[in-house]
């Protein structure tokens, strides 16, 4: 079968946009999806930025926000924004690498999107997580505990650097292969490329 | 009539993939364009970035390019890359702000691009300008010899002024009324919203 990795950080609003729409697109060009968490914070660091480039550059954030507003009206999302903004995603990226393995990745990755940009709760608030891991029926203590073991913690800094290896500067990203799309404005291109390469 | 405002630069990639399409999509949407040339340099300068931000950051500007190569192949345009990038765009600048006015600033405006990404020449150099202002049936003495006039010189700096104080970041940029659409990726939006709002 077809594959896309999909390459999302939980700080990312466009990652959030891709969030919701690559399963049922994916279904419907036949290609599995991979999703793969990572943090952009470290490979920011490495380009010189102490946050993100969306606070950085006032005008491109303010572009970004409306950019927002205008993308989620069309396709029926919600939007208000989270504060701080970005996010600390540390905890929700450590659990959903959890989740990739377990076949609940996908659906958890939803839910706390949903809190963090729909509804603008604050995700490094384990309350949060807890509620997003038990509203697709998961024992909320038992995984928030997972979080500080070392191989969960070592697996998620693997993924980073994997990302980093690869070439991948922002979020979302996907390879088909080797070839990286940047952005949720190329998942349609990133699919057709599955898809014919099948 | 509609109308929208497509903002560009010379040395953006992303401004020929839309100065490329603009004048079709915008005819088939009974939209008016009108063109605005000015000058990245001095918005980048203000963020601190001496270069593209293609050039300062190494993975995505490798991105950049194979995103161009993937558009530019779907679209039927050419794409060689010019030497040095970014292109000093300053004299072509010019010359299509007087275009403007004249009625032949969307044709010498393409016959640039053209030049620059399709066959990779230096578009600083008075001799590629002068072939394409010659291309779309001009006398390219008597204009070249206008680059150098004050009132030439001051309306780009003072365009350049005014798309910085309407938060311009990057190109292209879109404008319908104040709403600011940036990037080749969102022309299909824009023209809507222009479409809509007649």
């Amino acid at each position: 079968m077809a594959r896309i990795a999909f390459w999302y950080e939980f700080a990312s609003t466009y990652s959030y946009l891709s969030a919701m729409r690559i399963e049922e697109m994916a279904r419907e060009a036949g290609v599995a999806v991979d999703w793969r968490p990572f943090l952009l914070g470290p490979i920011f660091a490495a380009q010189g930025w102490t946050t993100s480039p969306f606070n950085l550059y006032e005008a491109k954030g303010r572009n970004m926000w409306r950019d927002m507003e205008r993308l989620t009206a069309a396709r029926g999302l919600g939007l208000r924004r989270p504060d701080p903004f970005p996010q600390n995603g540390l905890y929700a990226a450590r659990l959903a690498l959890i989740g990739a393995d377990e076949g609940w990745g996908p659906a958890f990755t939803r839910a706390v999107y949903r809190a963090e940009f729909a509804e603008g709760a604050d995700i490094s608030d384990k309350a949060v997580l807890a509620a997003a891991l038990r509203s697709v029926g998961l024992d909320a203590d038992a995984l928030l505990a997972r979080i500080a073991e070392p191989e969960v913690k070592d697996r998620l800094k693997a993924q980073t650097g994997e990302a980093q290896a690869r070439g991948v500067f922002g979020a979302p990203s996907f390879f088909v292969g080797d070839e990286l799309y940047w952005g949720d404005d190329r998942l349609e291109q990133a699919l057709a490329h599955a898809r014919a390469s099948d």
